[in-house]
C-alpha cells in the first residue's frame, strides 16, 4: 500500500475513535487515566528496556550529553510520568460544560456547550515523557491523538503508547484513540498536514525551524509559538532590589526555555543605580551582556549590541540590554522586536503598570513578576499542552481549554422562520 | 513601487492603526459608530451615485438580474445599512472584559482579559452593504480591517469607506483602521495571505471556490465554512404536522443560503404517513425531489438520488430524501455526508433528542426547529461577521465574539521562580 493511502487509513481510524471518545463520561475518563498511571508504574521495566535501545542507538549516532539526558528514562522519571497522568485524571472534565444558555423571543432555547476538537496531531522532539503528557491530556478532553515524536525516542514512545493501548482495549475503546504515526519519514508528516477533513488541530512542539516547517505546510489549523523574545522593563520607579531579583531570575533561573528573558530594557533615570550591581550579579551567573552605548557607559565590560541582538532568542547565558528614554520607547521596542510571548514591567507606579499591560500586546503581560511564570502549571492549569503566540483559538500557555471547541444546541417546539 | 512593497506598507499602516483602536474606550467607539450611521444617511446621494457607476459597468459586463439586484443600492438600502451600524453601536463592548481572574498560592493574581485580534482581512463578493457591516463590527471590536470586496462593487465600496474615513479622521483615528485593498489584482490577495506577521485573521465570505482558494493560499488563520449540507431527520416519534412545517421551511423559505436543508432523512416507520403529504407540499413550492428507492415507493414522481446527491449543496429548489432504518443510520449519514454546519431532529422523544444532539458533531444541532435559525441574528448576537464549520477559534454563527482574543495579565509583588 502506498504511503498516502496508509496514512489516510491511519487518520480515518483516529477520526472514528474520536466519536467514541467524545461520548465517554467524566467518570470513565478519570478511571481510565488512573489505570494508565498504575500501568505505567507497573511497566516501568519494559519502558526502561525500550529506552535502553533508544539510548544505545543515540550514543552510536553521536548525540550530545544534553540530548542523551533529555532522552533518558529511569524509574524516577517513569514514576513522574505516571504522577503526571494521575494529576490529569484529577482535573475538572472540560467536556459537556454549558458555557452559556439563553432563550430567544420566539421561544428557542440556545446553549453553547463544550465538545472535543476531534483529532489532534502533535509533532514534538526527543523527550519521551511528552508522549504520555500529550496522550493523557487528549484523552481527558475526549480527543483522539496522533503522536509524532522524535526518531531518537521511537522505542520509548512505542512502549509508552502500548501501555495506553492495553488499558483502552480493556475498556473497549478503540486503540486508534492514542497512536504513534506509523511512518517516521518526513513525507508522512507532509501528507498528514493535508488532511484537513480528518485532523482538527496540529500542535508542533520544538525548535523554531520545526514549527515554521509545520506551519508552512499545514492546511490544518496550527497552534504555535515560533520563539520567545521576552522583555523585562525596569521602570524609573522600580523597587531596586525587586528589579534586580526579577531581572536575574528571568534571565538565569533557566536559560533554554521560551519564557526566559532575552532583552532587558532599563529606564535611563534608574540605569546608573541599577546597571552596575546588576552586571555584577550576572557576572556571577556567567551571563554575557550585550548593551547599547548607554548601557556600556555603566557596564564597560559589555559587548556592543547590534540590531540583530534585539531580534535574537539566545536560549543561553547571554542578555541584551538597552537603556530607554521612558516607557513609550520601551513599548515601541517590544512592539518592534518582541514575539508577543511574555513581557514584564517592574514598577511601583500603578498608573505605569496599567499603561504597560494595556499597550503591550503579548499573550502574557506581567507586573512585578519574573517572565518565567508564563507557564500552564504556574498559571494553575494543571498541565500544559503547548503555548501559543497566535491570537486565534488559544493564546498563551494552553491547558485543556486549548483542546476543546463548542457547539450550539437549539431546543425548539416547532419554530420555523418567517 | 512594486506590488509586494506597496501591500506591505498598506498592511503595516493597518497594524499601526490597530494599536490605536485597541485603546479606544467603549464610549468613544459607540459615539463614532453613531456618527458613522448619521453620515451614511447624509451621504446617501453620493453613495448611490457611486453605485450607479458600478451598475452601469455591471450591465455593460452582462451581469445577470440577480447579481445586479444584489449590487444595487437605493435610499432604503442605504438607510438599512445605517440602521445596522446603529445596531452595532448599541451592542455590549467586547473588549477589556475580564473573563476570569484567580490568585495563585504564591500570591500572583492572574486575569484573562479580552483584547482585539489586531488586523482582519475580509474577502467577499458583490453586496456593498457587507462593506459597512464588516467595518462596523471590526471597529466595535477594536480591530483594523482590510476589505477586499467584489470588483463589481468597487465604486460603491469606496464611497462607503470614505464615510468611515471622514468620521475617523474627525476623531484623529488613523484612516488605515478601515481600508479597501488598493489593488484589485488577484495577486494582491495572494501577497496579503502571506503576511502572517501583520494580519491576524482572514474571513472569506462567498462561494466554496473562493473560500477554498483563500484557505489553500493563506499562512494566516482562516475562519471559514465551505458549504452547508444541512439535514433534517424526522424521527419515528415526530409530530407529523410539526415535521411537515419544519421540513418545508428548512428547504423552501430561502434556498440559496447555507443554512437551508439539502437532505431530508426520514425514519422508515413514519415514512408512509409523512412522505406523501410532504411531496405534495414541495410540489406546490416547485421543489424537485431526488430520493432513494424507499422514498420513491411513496413518492413515485421523485427522481433517483445518486451518491453524488448526498454530497451536493444544491442552494436551489431541489431536495434529496433518504429513508433510514433508525436514528443510528441517520447519524452515520450525517457524519459521512454532512458539512458540520447545522442538523436538526424532529421528535417527541426526549431521549432520542439528547442522543442526537450529543452524537451529531455539527456547529449547530437543533431539536424541533428549522435549520434556517442557524444565524448570528437569530441567535441574538446582534450581528454576524461569518459562520465557521471549523472547530478552532470560532464555531457556528460568529458575532463580535469571533473577532476577539485575550491576554493574561499577571500582577505580582516581586515573585521569582525557584
Amino acid at each position: 500500500m502506498n504511503l498516502k493511502k496508509r496514512l489516510i487509513q491511519f487518520a480515518t481510524a483516529a477520526k472514528k475513535a474520536s466519536y467514541h471518545l467524545a461520548e465517554l463520561s467524566p467518570e470513565t475518563k478519570k478511571r481510565i487515566l488512573n489505570e494508565i498511571a498504575a500501568h505505567l508504574r507497573k511497566s516501568s521495566r519494559e519502558i526502561m528496556r525500550a529506552n535502553q535501545k533508544d539510548l544505545t542507538l543515540a550514543r552510536r549516532m553521536g548525540l550530545n550529553d544534553a540530548m542523551i539526558d533529555r532522552l533518558m528514562l529511569n524509574s524516577k522519571r517513569v514514576d513522574q510520568m505516571a504522577d503526571a497522568v494521575s494529576q490529569v485524571a484529577k482535573l475538572p472534565d472540560p467536556i459537556g460544560r454549558t458555557l452559556h444558555t439563553w432563550r430567544r423571543p420566539n421561544g428557542l432555547r440556545i446553549s453553547k456547550v463544550t465538545v472535543p476538537l476531534g483529532v489532534i496531531l502533535i509533532i514534538y522532539e526527543s523527550r519521551p515523557n511528552v508522549t504520555s503528557e500529550c496522550a493523557s491530556l487528549c484523552l481527558k478532553s475526549g480527543n483522539a491523538v496522533l503522536l509524532r515524536g522524535g526518531r531518537e525516542a521511537f522505542h520509548s514512545n512505542r512502549a509508552i503508547v502500548q501501555v495506553y493501548a492495553k488499558v483502552l482495549k480493556k475498556h473497549r475503546i478503540p486503540e486508534a484513540s492514542v497512536s504513534l504515526v506509523p511512518v517516521l519519514d518526513r513525507r508522512a508528516i507532509d501528507e498528514l498536514l493535508k488532511m484537513e477533513d480528518l485532523i482538527n488541530l496540529v500542535i508542533p512542539r520544538g525548535g523554531e525551524a520545526l514549527i515554521r516547517r509545520v506551519a508552512r505546510h499545514s492546511r490544518i489549523p496550527v497552534v504555535k509559538h515560533y520563539k520567545g523574545i521576552c522583555h523585562v522593563y525596569v521602570d524609573s520607579s522600580a523597587d531596586l532590589n525587586m528589579a534586580l531579583r526579577i531581572a536575574v531570575n528571568a534571565k538565569c533561573q533557566r536559560t533554554g526555555v521560551c519564557n526566559a528573558m532575552e532583552t532587558l530594557l532599563v529606564h535611563r533615570a534608574i540605569a546608573p543605580k541599577f546597571l552596575p550591581p546588576y552586571a555584577r550579579l550576572l557576572k556571577k551567573e556567567n551571563c554575557e551582556i550585550r548593551g547599547d552605548d548607554a548601557t556600556r557607559r555603566f557596564v564597560p565590560t559589555a559587548k556592543k549590541a547590534t540590531e540583530e541582538d534585539w531580534r535574537t532568542e539566545y536560549l543561553d547565558r547571554i542578555l541584551s540590554i538597552r537603556v530607554v528614554r521612558g516607557m513609550d520607547q520601551a513599548i515601541e521596542h517590544i512592539q518592534k522586536y518582541g514575539s508577543a510571548h511574555t513581557d514584564s514591567i517592574v514598577t511601583k507606579n500603578q498608573k505605569a503598570a496599567r499603561k504597560f499591560v494595556t499597550k503591550v500586546d503579548s499573550s502574557s503581560v506581567m507586573v512585578n513578576a519574573s517572565t518565567r511564570f508564563s507557564d500552564g502549571n504556574e498559571y494553575g492549569f494543571g498541565a500544559e499542552i503547548g503555548i501559543s503566540t497566535d491570537k486565534v483559538h488559544a493564546r498563551g500557555p494552553m491547558g485543556l481549554e486549548g483542546l476543546i471547541s463548542y457547539k450550539y444546541i437549539v431546543q425548539g417546539s416547532g419554530q420555523v422562520r418567517t
